[in-house]
């Protein structure tokens, strides 16, 4: 034997920590699905024609312990040194009690995405804080609960402002050019396919529709974009712009920071419609430039337009006062080709973060946080210009902006020597921005790098601003924002509000399509190390070579698992990571002379952000049928698609195995199809927790995919983000993958542009997915996915009599998740997939996937976290719930049935009881142990009302008053 | 202005954190007591004799990113090597998920001690889990629910065989001279004051009665304690040597490794009585010495004698079953001066944390761990045999005694050159341990120091051990040891459980002398860092500076703070550090000639471990009256009492404030009167947290106290452990406080011995205080004291209507608890302080302390880190609970009143309800947020049906059927 523990299995110890089911489960469901071994029944699920059949090339697994030290190493790899980069990265300090107990704590970050409004009350509540914090201090009637980034964030308002401006169809959207470099490209990288014109125009003293319209080279304008304060740190009074702008049909958006609204004039204020912006100077760490949450409000009109989610307050079914999800047919899933925006995820975990800084510190301490960043600025722009340097002398807030002709590269050495990272914007010119952890020494080190005396010291005053340029409206007025300022009653918050939720670490999340599998504590220990956390995505190259090398490694590693030749990890969801992949590939057939290739053919089945992103990308959506019987692609119809679009043909777009669960055994068939038509395959990789080390899509057909890190690569799902969705492509479309203008090592030169703000995206979490490949080597990666498929045939086998599995491949067998359809029950009983998901929070689970991929059903992935004890705990709760709704057929009383009345809270049992089931019925249903009970908070919500009457800021605390 | 944050009370930035009421608050409250500032408040309720009138010498307070860095650098200084230096303490392997999720989550670590066992079932299921481990691999029916470290755990397995034993009077106890030197010093040090005898003798072979007391220099024996295996590493067959200890009439303790146990022959199967030893090595860092869970277990017969906690299994009144502390009259605080143990505290914390490592590996994975320590040593022995090195060769575990005669320095030299510590036993002998951590380089490292050639690969093999010494019976076979093998599992278990309890994260906890404050993130941060955890207590120096560094600015702020010239971080509780402080003044007075001086004066009020202490130091306690009104010392009684024994009188134990609550104006008269009849004067720092920046005990007049760094000073109580006692004294006593045998730096050469394992007890956990007190700084320190007597006082206002408060000092003010007169309405009504403290779980309360120090009463301690709001929800609920009560003396059914019925759970609701009272009543009466409702997991406790059927380990799951 070796110098290992005895295993029968022979997997590193972490992948049998990992994956639930030990070999002693594994034989017993073998047996009752009727298998004789893993290999059996993959043998028989996966078709021949795609199996892989050589090892992943990856390094073999280490033990946490090995792997945490390694990571040290990596970590020792980077220096992380006073940031005054800026650009929208700033440094801040974390309160150590928001570290532990939101970005640490498993009851925040395994949560999914609160579209169970019932067991997510606790995060609606932190996202609805995060919408007040970003609608007050915008001043803009409505906020999201976040977007990606600023960079982003921008791209989407240029889009909204499309959509909502009057103006000709071939007007152009002027951003004014002292705006971010990273946010410009972003924009430009989106407006190109959608074939908007950016014109980039200096809009200093522009306050006529003349002077806008000679901005634009004479154009009509739709929109105008400007960052408030600006690149150079200029703070400007805009409402001469903006009444301008509005006068000749255009929306202004502000690029805004926060921080500087405390004291600013917001936004809203001086006539944006629309704001845009990063909350990460509110606690959340630079991370080499993310995850953070982005931000957009806008004014009273425009809600409805909004992308991304929307928190709002409704009623319950008892009338209390109830978060939920609002507008939900605002979202992509619904709208898909007609969708406007591909955004389907957010920054919860970041969102969450960043309005508990808000909540903590309140409105007072972030106005004493900006006082003390802008006296630091202003004291250290006294002492430069004292020393005869010459600082530009526009109000501005934390950023100078200093001339220093010919020298900028040897002022930003001299302060590399002190220790301090400043901006060189141009041989001629330093930028510099101040934040919340400067001190009077950081002061100092600049001003010897400028070789000019100490400041002395730092005196607390208002802005010497003008008049208009001073804030002078309240913000942050809601009692939330003044009541917990003590650690004591800030730590009994967060842990009240996360105890409103269902998150994995209460029990099984069985969301088909979603993957909520372990996310494992090692592979987060990494990222709140300062070395990861600290670094702005804009230092030198030698200060980040750790978390370079680490980008290296997984990027050649998620190559050596999908069999692809290029990976590019800056897309920052996977929607983001899509849009890219579709991008390369129209790059692609530009590059051949292609240029006719924009149609994409996706099938009916497919996610609703595929057709989004095509469109985003320029292609126009045809779509495919799915055979009525199988649920696979109909290949009949693909061939008419194809042929008819044969000149036209830009791509297939397609997930494997199918969002319907199945391994399609004409997969290769219809890669061959598409490439003949001269056509590329994208292969959604929503479904790659069910291939890897079994198949690998750069080598059965496909050319690009996206992965989703936050599900087969155990990035935690975080309420609702942050995702990582990076793109993998075969060789020829790597020159087309997103690159960006401020990191030449990010992206090819040939790229398509930036996808995301930063050149690595959500870098600061790639440390887990790193963390969990090496963990888990080839063959822990391997039995994973093969027990994902056990796990899910084994549900499908349990449940078959009681649900019937809608659709199944080869011997019977579905792939890594399986649908139940409950549309029979539903027409014979009136018992709703929205009953059973609501009743089984009363049995202690969080629903599956409702009515996706197909309406009236429910998509069950149990992931291989989950073991057999857990799978059981479902099966039975889902066979008991079956009886119930037998019950209801037979007595013909679906609305007053117990699947009806759920969920059930607490409370709901101490009142008066006259419905035809008993308490007991309701809350303690056979198999709940009553000391591992979960409570939901509310009662089941009435989302229209909200819709209706809709309120996205916290209510007043009177709403919850008995 | 200052570069500061604007600031009205110009406190630290963490100050207005760590302290609840911020300053509209505070006025607020100070005009409902009708004080004008804090500082007339503070000037009426503490006298002016005592006040200090100079400000602290301590370090002015930085903010928490700072310290944060401070610690970083402090850490820096310190090189974490590869220990193989053993001798109770090992490398070994924290698993994340329990690290993160146990250590560092305050649901766990800001729990109090499980008085109140329906608010606390999760930690003592987990000790459940702890006492059946430590009871199924030593073999012994019952085990405690931890001790405070290995030696300390022999030095009560001492005393226990002292008096389990029918041996003569003057029979002596033997130890076996290879017994950890830490522990034989500190069973010395308690022994000498008890008149026991301890010979040291060389056990091998000793096989029969004769030889026996031959080793025992012809004595009579009442006890024999052996390491196993012994300090060499020797694994030997006890069973000849405990049969004739037993047919002499003495008792067998073992001090057992219980790694070794998975493989080797139990204590209590070759007939030990007692076995003893540390779970550091189940998971829990070495942290330089502590905090770690020391064990005890006992065969059957001798489970009533045990120290300490033992958790048992009862039934609540629905006869469901539920856990809760057994035969609590064992306690000291019921036996006072007749206790034979002052153990009052536990290491429960780290006894969670081991018995969930137990729970996460298994039997198999603990069996597996321990085969592979075992290969490795073999493996290594037989290289450095190969290479002709001298390595004992009897049957051992983990531990190798390598004989190099006149050469240890230089070997261990080598090893230090090549990365290891390995531990010089003499000239000629070195001994190294390996463990969980160890692998191939290790043992390369060792052969390298050893010139000799590295060893092959390691086999994992059987131990070729004689057949006796072969386990061979089961362990952990309770299905809790085989559930929670994936982190999935072990996550979900350790959020199940921790759901169960109430700690500080849920509301307060208003512990009257147990002071549950605000236990800060940032204070807890660098306890896991592996440069504070992974640090052997006897490592050498030169790789301690950090923390040694740290131990010197700690114990140096505690003198300028508590008035004091010299402090001994030693002791390990407060238990420890009150036997140190009375070792002291015996020692003091023996090196005066004095040694007629053993009377220690003890108020009636005191806390019961101050008699348990004197009795253990050699003392006889003599009783003061308090005076009935006052609650004071009684004056004149303790004059009487001084005269009495004035050439006797050793000492007086006070504690100041007093256990009343009350700052007593006659303390100075009180310390010179003992002075002057030549005796020292004890405070007990229990309620220096009334004292911190108003008064210096050690400049009133006061000789030693010991200080809790779990209530002042922000050490978590951990659900009951760890605790820190350090002792500190004036000059005069500073000779006499303890040292350690094997760190000259620990205290003086003159001292009395260690009382603790470790040479700085529980220094792993030192940098928490080391961060409060930096993080405070004198102001804040002092604002604290001022808002702990603010927020008690309050308190005594609001409920003084409506319960009486007992005592009061000066102007009807309390100092920083209060004491709530039940015992009227007791008479009256019937309602008790039971029913009250469980009433308040149903009202969303931890209890205060009840009945102690005078029966029958509620003693508040609100502490300085709850807000107004919290203390008026207390106030509330405790005047509503007045309503209740006299609703019952209306009706006169106390035994079915919603008083007696609490508290009530959230399944009681769903059943039949067939009592007077609503269930609305019952759980939401006036107060309760629905949505942050405590739902207690068990309804009240019978705890004398468990003691009559004495469960203390795991009951079978069938147990919690319905």
């Amino acid at each position: 034997m070796t110098d290992t523990m005895p295993n029968p299995t022979t997997l590193p110890a972490f992948a049998e920590r990992h994956i639930g089911p030990d070999d002693a489960q594994v034989a017993q469901m073998l047996a009752v699905i009727g298998r004789s071994s893993l290999d059996d029944l993959t043998a028989v699920a996966v078709p021949d024609a795609i199996r892989a059949t050589d090892a992943m090339g990856i390094v073999p697994a280490d033990s946490e312990s090995a792997v945490v030290e390694e990571l040290r190493g990596l970590a020792a790899r980077n220096r992380v040194l006073t940031s005054m980069i800026g650009l929208g990265y700033y440094g801040t300090l974390t309160p150590a009690v928001i570290q532990r107990n939101v970005l640490e704590n498993p009851a925040w970050y395994t949560a999914y995405t609160p579209y169970q409004p019932e067991i997510s009350q606790g995060r609606l509540e932190a996202l609805l804080n995060f919408q007040t914090v970003v609608s007050d201090l915008t001043g803009l009637s409505t906020a999201g609960a976040s977007l990606l980034d600023e960079a982003t964030a921008a791209a989407e308002a240029m889009t909204l402002m499309r959509r909502s401006s009057k103006a000709a169809k071939d007007a152009v959207l002027v951003v004014d050019e002292a705006v971010f470099p990273q946010t410009l490209a972003v924009m430009r990288t989106r407006a190109v396919p959608l074939g908007i014109e950016v014109v980039v125009a200096d809009l200093t003293g522009v306050t006529t529709g003349e002077a806008l319209t000679e901005a634009a080279g004479g154009r009509d304008v739709f929109g105008v974009l400007v960052q408030y304060p600006d690149l150079h740190g200029r703070l400007r009074d805009h409402r001469a712009l903006a009444e301008a702008a509005h006068g000749a049909g255009a929306l202004v958006t502000a690029a805004a920071d926060l921080m500087a609204l405390t004291l600013a004039t917001a936004p809203g204020e001086w006539g944006a419609d629309i704001a845009v912006g990063t909350t990460q100077r509110f606690g959340v760490p630079m991370a080499f430039g993310g995850p953070h949450a982005g931000y957009m409000s806008v004014r009273s009109g425009l809600e409805r337009t909004l992308p991304g989610r929307l928190v709002g307050v409704s009623v319950d079914v008892t009338g209390a006062p109830a978060y939920r999800l609002a507008l939900q047919t605002r979202e992509q899933h619904i709208r898909r080709e007609k969708a406007t925006s591909n955004i389907c995820t957010a920054q919860v975990l970041l969102a969450v973060m960043a309005s508990m800084y808000a909540v903590y510190h309140g409105p007072r301490g972030l106005r004493a946080i900006a006082l003390r960043i802008h006296a630091h600025a202003t004291t250290l722009a006294g002492a430069l210009r004292e020393g005869g340097v010459d600082v530009d002398s526009e109000p501005g807030f934390d950023t100078l902006s200093v001339s220093v002709p010919g020298r900028a590269d040897e002022v930003v050495a001299a302060a590399l020597a002190e220790g301090a990272n400043l901006w060189r914007h141009d041989g001629d010119t330093v930028l510099l921005s101040l934040d919340e952890t400067t001190d009077h020494d950081d002061l100092a080190k600049v001003c010897r790098a400028f070789g000019v005396s100490e400041p002395g010291r730092v005196t607390i005053e208002e802005p010497e601003w003008d008049g208009a340029l001073l804030r002078t409206s309240d913000y942050l007025t809601h009692p939330v924002f003044t009541s917990h300022h003590s650690e004591t009653a800030m730590l009994r918050y967060l842990r009240r509000l996360s105890d409103r939720d269902f998150a994995l670490d209460r029990g099984m999340i069985p969301l088909g399509s979603c993957t909520m599998k372990l996310n494992a504590t090692t592979e987060m220990l990494a990222i709140t190390w300062p070395e990861f956390a600290n670094l702005h995505p804009f230092a030198p190259l030698d200060q980040t070579e750790g978390i370079r090398h680490l980008i290296d490694e997984l990027s050649q590693w998620l190559c050596d698992i999908t069999g692809y030749d290029a990976v590019s990890l800056q897309p920052n969801a996977g929607s983001q990571g899509e849009l890219s992949g579709l991008l390369a590939i129209a790059g692609y057939h530009r590059s051949q002379g292609d240029v006719e290739r924009t149609v994409c053919l996706i099938p009916a089945s497919a996610h609703g952000t595929n057709a989004a992103s095509a469109v985003m990308a320029g292609m126009k959506v045809v779509v495919v049928k799915t055979a009525e019987i199988t649920g696979n692609v109909d290949m009949d119809d693909l061939k008419a698609k194809v042929e008819q679009h044969r000149d036209q043909l830009a791509a297939i777009m397609v997930t494997y195995p199918s969002t319907h669960g199945v391994f399609e055994d004409t997969i290769t068939d219809l890669c061959a199809m598409v490439h003949d038509a001269g056509g590329q395959v994208y292969v959604d990789g929503a479904n790659l927790n069910a291939l890897v080390g079994l198949a690998q899509p750069g080598r059965f057909g496909a050319d690009v995919s996206h992965l989703n890190l936050h599900k087969t690569f155990c990035i935690p799902h975080g309420g609702g983000g942050p995702g990582v969705g990076p793109v993998a492509c075969r060789e020829h479309l790597a020159p087309f993958l997103p690159n960006h203008p401020l990191d030449a090592e990010a992206g090819p030169q040939t790229g398509v542009g930036p996808v995301s703000a930063a050149p690595y995206g959500s870098a600061g979490i790639l440390p887990i997915s790193w963390a969990y490949v090496r963990l888990m080597g080839a063959s822990g990666l391997r039995r994973a996915t093969e027990v994902a498929v056990l796990n899910a045939n084994y549900v499908a086998t349990r449940l078959r009599d009681h649900y019937p599995v809608l659709y199944s491949g080869e011997g019977g067998l579905v792939a890594h998740e399986c649908i139940l359809d409950v549309r029979p029950l539903t027409k014979e009983t009136g018992v709703s997939v929205d009953d059973i998901a609501k009743r089984l929070v009363d049995y202690g689970f969080h629903a599956p996937t409702m009515s996706f991929p197909v309406a009236g059903t429910l998509m069950v992935e149990p992931t291989e976290s989950e073991d057999k004890v857990e799978l059981d705990r479902f099966c039975d709760a889902m066979i008991a719930i079956r009886a119930e709704i037998d019950a209801v057929g037979a007595s013909g009383n679906a609305a007053t049935s117990v699947l009806r009345g759920a969920p059930h809270t607490a409370q709901s049992l101490a009142g008066d009881w006259d419905v035809e089931y008993s308490r007991q019925d309701a809350a303690y249903p056979p198999g709940v142990d009553p000391l591992a009970k979960y409570w939901p908070p509310v009662r089941r919500i009435d989302g229209a009302y909200g819709d209706r009457h809709l309120v996205c800021s916290c209510p007043p605390p009177e709403a919850f008053e008995d």
